[in-house]
């Protein structure tokens, strides 16, 4: 039996909470090059290997919160407000209920995403750091950055690595309350670095990720070579950082994506989360690369594609992907 | 350095041949449902794990050899004469070769596949059983089938599983020859026992199989845990086939190749046979599961799906693949 998050959380705060009137806080969506994959606590988050992500700037979650006049907890999304017996207000609330632990501190949350909706981005892991940040302040809790971002992993692992600019490497850790389980940011920028995202469907997935690692580590033999996989991306993605190496980035990142899905495909029941129109796109992306031009991509646990390309080759891109949408992490 | 395949036959066979004037054999195709994926030794196509096959009664490669009456060699594919600088002919004498070894043998060749065209099986595997059967006549060798096995491996891997009937294990051995790598049948037949051939794409693989194994093994760290999921399907699918437990036999089948095509997934550059219409086959079967139906796919190193089931659900097979091309290992 793990340590609960509750008394991880307890441990770092003071007796007596003093929120403010109303503090507020952003944090960017992140786009993983090494995938997070499997965990080792299932309570706390806790991963199974170390992962690498590149955060997407201004793109992500603005969250405000309130000390209630009410006197009544409100969960607001894009200004309309949501019901508290549906997934997005009570994981929310149960999130903010690990830093009151049964203190009358009602309070209202204003969420906002700027996150294209046809992206393909999951938003809950920008979203569970935000929140985390405007707990901080509201709270006037002044905790250091790594402690917060292992607070957000509690509400969704890569909401660790939101809490960071730029790349940032998510280490795995080895105690068990996790506390040294969180993002590090990596101090190198990559101007010029582009993300482009391919819509290949929108919708609920039919097995959620969390569900479908769970089914991955218990049933696919292949899985026990993941940690592996990853361990070699993860030091090439630190080499071609180091070196601005566009080519072993690309390629390690498109690797790493596939591996992880073979670990799903490889499960039982099978879990693929491409449709037909992913794997055209893949071929889009090999063909592209066989006639010269330097573009990869990657993938999360769903049907979408993001592309890896440097500015200078935006151009050829758009044209094969005609209707792309682009980020550039470090700005144009 | 290994052993030639040349003098692993050479030791087996007379010092002086007496070619028979003619002689004819016949080798059924094979699917495997526990595949053959990675080389211990390439010269001797000696694998990595063990496999597991159902031949396909008459389906499969009819040869004939001819003591050559005009002096000269000569390869003839469904009564066609084919060039000695192709690959087919080339191949084919290449294997011959290994038995006359340098003796003034002339031989005429002709080789008949009843193995429908569109369906995306391959026929080195009964080509290379027939003609080694063949050659065992034309020579007056009489040597014994599990021999025979070993030698047809030697031009195709999966060619030893052909040299029998019904369900056939190919045991991997432990010899440096090879010799104890060979076919063993399984004494158990399934009368009922259907693989229906859904044709998604023909023409050439841009990678062979022999290429797309050495790729795999060289660059897919999840290769390392294939032995593991090979084995384990292997006990499963004994079981499966000494209880007539179809569930059992489909599901194992079925992640054993999606296991092995994950390996390929993982693999750089990224190894994927699959089209956009394998995927839309894919998920046509797994509906058909959740509505109920007791069907299965397995797929070698291609586009093609073989579906698994029994001969009273053909009917609902056939209806959702409508050209279902159908075959029947134990006759129906």
């Amino acid at each position: 039996m793990s340590i609960t998050k509750q008394a991880v959380i307890q441990a770092q705060l003071p007796a007596k909470l003093a929120p403010q009137d109303a503090a507020e806080a952003f944090a960017p969506s992140n786009i993983a090059l090494c995938k997070y994959w499997g965990k080792r606590d299932a309570e706390l988050n806790l991963p199974i290997n170390n992962s690498l992500s590149v955060s997407l700037g201004h793109l992500g979650t603005r969250t405000r919160l309130e000390s209630a006049p009410d006197g009544t907890d409100r969960v607001y999304l894009n200004g309309v407000e949501q019901a508290q017996d549906q997934p997005f207000a009570a994981k929310l609330l149960a999130f903010v209920e690990l830093f009151r632990a049964g203190r009358a501190l009602p309070v209202h949350v204003h969420t906002e995403n700027n996150i294209p909706t046809a992206a393909g981005l999951a938003s809950s892991a920008s979203g569970f750091a935000a929140l985390t940040l405007a707990l901080d302040r509201w709270l006037q809790l002044g905790l250091a950055p790594e402690v917060l971002s292992a607070f957000a992993r509690m509400g969704s692992g890569s909401a660790c690595r939101s809490l960071f600019e730029g790349f940032v490497e998510w280490r795995d850790g080895i105690h068990d309350d996790g506390m040294d389980s969180h993002g590090v940011p990596i101090p190198a920028r990559w101007p010029g670095l582009q993300i482009g995202l391919v819509k290949v469907a929108t919708g609920e997935k039919a097995v959620g990720s969390r569900a479908g690692m769970q089914r991955t580590i218990e049933t696919a033999h292949l899985y026990q070579s993941w940690p592996l996989q990853a361990a070699a991306d993860l030091e090439k993605l630190h080499q071609a950082i180091a070196s601005r190496d566009f080519a072993l980035l690309g390629q390690t990142a498109e690797q790493n994506a596939l591996s992880m899905h073979a670990t799903m495909i490889a499960s039982w029941p099978p879990l693929l989360y491409w449709q037909p129109e992913s794997v055209a796109a893949m071929q889009r992306v090999w063909q592209l690369r066989e006639a010269g031009l330097a573009v990869y991509f990657t993938m999360d646990a769903g049907p979408n594609l993001k592309l890896l390309f440097e500015v200078q080759d935006r151009p050829a891109v758009e044209a094969a992907f005609p209707g792309l949408e682009v980020v550039a992490p470090f700005g144009d």
